[in-house]
């Protein structure tokens, strides 16, 4: 929801520190975890007019008239509302407002949201939508604008594409804070010039750059890497590459999503060898719903950073003051003084940290880990939620794979999952024909993976061949969630529920689905781009622990098996990948054939 | 002088990085004084190109090429140029370009100046000479919009008046910064629309608002102040004055200027009660040229701060990136990172910190506390050095103050100076009358003080009483600096000299000048605006410092009596002042009579 800015709320906020008319709130006798000065200050009162904060003080008794809520604090920390530096509101599964209803409880008011999933699907319409929902929240979400769409241009066809023009346009729209991560390093580094227009594009706008270095070396690439521009960076995951990016001038940005755990070993970077806190941000990148519902959001990532022995005071300000200042936002959000929008959290334990109370913008949102607050469902428009082309209903037919002619058998490429990591290893399989058809080996674990185009409805459907998973039934796999493309990826040892799967996510506009010989197991809607579900966090962190067991139940075994799917798309991570333009060997960034 | 910007060099930048092509200047082996990280970072080199910084790690062979100039630091330590936060160039009574080559082989590499005196001359269009002029210069220097001209509306009428739509115009230029100190603290406290719509032009253009809060009460008032948005504030003087302002998370800036020893008292928020150093910053206000050639500037304040007990490297940071992160600049100047204007100088003493080598925007400006390069005078237009119109020759007789008719002796208001303090005490003194007029009691130190009209030609003399300065031989002493109104004050005890003394400024477009029975003892030619002189730092220190031992000669006692000769119209500070509308009671706000 847009707040009066300080400037037009100047007059209300003076006549309230002046005690000339009453607070809309006032909240008395906490203890103020003041992130300027790094202290903590006991027997602090806060009085709040127009959804600002009008004075900090010991007594604001002067603000009290007949109209102003009085809350007691009774003695416990009042602390700024915590900021996720950077993240994806679509690993979530959810829309920003169902994100935002969620986490709100565990005291987040701020998010810097990339949007660099929907963006590969609806271009920047999509984007516009979530900035305008964004923007309609009750608390404050600044988006940042995608950078790389496609992500590899030249080795896939996404939903859109990004010109610089794009990016000057988004810039321009009220909640955006800079540009999205910039994740083609390399080519900042050889200055490529669609890269280094929409950093100029951001800097011009005096908004932030984000940086996503995604190497350990950090030799001459990362060094022309900074000298283009990114002004932080959250893709370290040792001490050193804290500290190499600190030193660099950059904003270290150390993250705890679902999946990520790069806090502990970076934080050590000041725990261990002392560098200046202020340049290092808390961040989550992403999260699963279920992470969200069962463990918390910037709480969580506080608690663990004081858990590896950072002063409270310390990682709070990693999660407020720094992240403000990083996106020149300090006089707007993240600290509890003067002149700043409201948000603020109680809690009764400054380690563990239990959100107790949530304010943002001068309201109360939440109170002991529930939303009180009304917050509409968001609504999105009909082509937001009709993006799965198909351009026809798929048979087993269309996963065949013809051998060349008079082979009895064939070597084939084939994608090697390996478990809880990124990268994949580029496998080679020998495998029977049948027919004149390339026949699976489930029994020695390789199966077939389509990439189906989801995006134009061309019909096209690439196929290939995955190790890995463990799927020992006549099953199938489908996701419309396949980064960075989100085309459909399609996975079975079953030609046939690899249609139905297929045609499925089709019907539905989009999602994951698990079937097991000719049966539907469980299925995640996301109706909105094949991406988000318009159902609560809670409901969606359900169906995917359902659609979880649903895998195991197929024979999988893989640890996060779902995000190892989504992930086998993604032609910007080594070693093979699969894309609409067929087989792509990412260690060469070139198409290759499937057949050695 | 402009540097490209970081947006038009990247691709320069990027390549002296990757080593595809050379750089301007390589700095072999040095100690990296990074203000990033708090760490002081052994054998270091640094590759610049087009004046900014595009390399920083342990070996820059990779950047060296057959144009590049390579310069061996020799183990020193490379330290960010130094900037001043907020500082008045009229202070040094020198052109911001002298002030500049004065200051350059200190390490000052940035300014942040508010040109509050020759606006008050001069107007909008003084301002943008001072704004061209310091963007013409070799070093970084930012203006800060003057916010209150005239000082006291309504109680003096000064040589030009600041509406709203001045300050909006002059944050559009290219050097503008913000708003300079915001001194009328109670108009903000009590809501006067001007001041707070210049507030919100500043707010609203992004640029940072100047505060003065001047005053010890931290009551509501102060709490009042705050909430009208000033972002920092220079004007605290006591330990809980610096921790008021940083809890409220205001940005708390410790002077040390020639006569303002703000330093040690408020830095015991750190040293001593630990606040985080992150939101002080150092700053000079007003230094003299006298201070510039034999003390220093930034690297005096730096070099005091370390002396209180800071360490080095947080009381750099302190005139660096907190500066710089005040102003949002920090991706532009103070630190040495890639991106940043290669503003560094060399130094073999992170403690004494002699400046041994200067580097501004890639050039090598200063060696060894000697300014090399060749930086142009200034050339001020014929309008801005003929501001001193009297209207008329004055005589003797325009300093006559008649008695009331049938007095023998009167009663009479006194401005009462006291030593080394800016307020004044409001005595009285009993006068004989002879012929109807009423003369001066040297013996008992009351001499005449005149306020005499220059900025309109009006011809008006306001004449009244001064006590303190212990003049005892027949003598004048006029100046054309005269806080903040910038008339012309003559204090004598001879009416002749005091007119010969006003007519000598009146024909030489204003200074500062001590007249002896009919004598001209000692002048400092200030042409521009009657406040700045065309010569060198030196040369105005040395006539400085004639006019000091002239002012002696005429039996004066008092320290730094010529300080406390301009500020007697100053009509903001109690108790009683003179303006071009008459005697001013500053307890009361009001005018008044000069005979009791």
């Amino acid at each position: 929801m847009p707040v009066a800015t300080w400037a037009q709320c100047a007059p209300k906020l003076i006549d309230v520190a002046m005690g000339r008319s009453a607070a809309d709130t006032v909240i008395r006798n906490g203890k103020w975890v003041n992130v300027y000065s790094g202290e903590i200050i006991p027997a602090t009162d806060i009085a709040i007019v127009a959804g600002r904060i009008a004075f900090v003080g010991p007594n604001a008794a002067h603000a009290i008239g007949d109209t102003t809520d009085v809350i007691d604090a009774n003695g416990r920390y009042m602390v700024p509302g915590l900021c996720d530096g950077h993240m994806h509101v679509e690993s979530g599964m959810v829309t920003v407002t169902e994100f935002a209803r969620a986490v709100i409880p565990h005291g987040t008011t701020s998010m810097f949201i990339d949007p660099h999933e929907i963006a590969n699907v609806l271009g920047l319409e999509g984007v516009r939508l979530m900035h305008d929902e964004a923007a309609s929240l009750p608390i404050h979400v600044q988006v940042q604008v995608p950078s790389c769409v496609p992500s590899a241009p030249g080795l896939e066809n996404a939903g859109a594409e990004f010109t610089v023009e794009d990016v000057v346009e988004a810039l321009t729209w009220s909640n955006t804070c800079g540009l999205g991560e910039m994740m083609n390093f390399p080519g900042v580094a050889m200055n490529d010039p669609k890269m280094l227009g929409e950093i100029a594009a951001t800097q011009n706008a005096g908004k932030t750059v984000g940086g996503h270095f995604a190497s350990p070396e950090l030799g001459l690439m990362f060094h022309g890497y900074v000298a283009g521009g990114p002004a932080d960076d959250h893709e370290g995951t040792r001490k050193e590459d804290a500290i190499a990016r600190v030193r660099q001038g950059m904003r270290s940005m150390l993250r705890l999503g679902s999946a990520w755990f790069d806090v502990a070993a970076q934080i050590k970077a000041v725990t261990e060898d002392g560098l200046d806190p202020r340049n290092f941000i808390l961040c989550t990148d992403d999260s699963h719903s279920g992470t969200l519902v069962q463990d918390g959001h910037m709480n969580r990532v506080v608690r663990h950073a004081i858990a590896q022995g950072l002063k409270p005071i310390t990682a709070i300000q990693m999660a407020t003051l720094n992240t403000a200042q990083n996106f020149n936002m300090e006089r707007e959000i993240g600290s509890i003084a003067p002149g700043r929008r409201a948000d603020i959290f109680l809690t009764s334990d400054l380690v563990e940290l239990p959100v107790e109370w949530v304010m943002a913008a001068g309201d109360v949102l939440a109170e002991n880990g529930a939303l009180i607050a009304d917050i509409e469902k968001a609504s999105y428009p009909d082509f937001a939620k009709n993006t799965v082309k198909l351009g026809k209903q798929l048979s087993a037919a269309d996963f065949d794979i013809h051998a060349p002619d008079g082979h009895k058998e064939v070597r084939v490429r084939t994608l090697g999952v390996i478990e809880n990591q990124a990268p994949t290893k580029a496998l080679e399989s020998v495998l029977a024909v049948k027919d004149g058809l390339v026949q699976m080996d489930a029994r020695n674990d390789v199966c077939q993976i389509a990439l189906v185009e989801r995006h134009r409805g061309t019909g096209a459907v690439i196929n290939g061949y995955v190790s890995g998973f463990g799927y020992d039934k006549p099953c199938a796999v489908a996701s419309t969630v396949a980064h960075d493309s989100h085309h459909m990826i399609t996975i079975g040892t079953s030609k046939s529920d690899m249609a139905l799967a297929s045609n499925h996510l089709g019907k539905i506009g989009g999602g994951i689905t698990v079937f097991l010989q000719g049966r539907e197991l469980a299925t995640v809607e996301l109706s909105i781009a094949g991406l988000m579900s318009e159902e609560r966090a809670e409901i969606v962190a359900e169906k995917a622990a359902k659609m979880v067991l649903a895998m195991a139940e197929c024979g999988c075994k893989l640890n996060n098996a779902y995000m190892q799917h989504s992930l086998l798309a993604l032609v910007v991570i080594p070693e093979i990948r699969i894309s609409d333009l067929g087989i792509i060997d990412v260690t060469k960034f070139e198409k290759v054939d499937l057949f050695v």
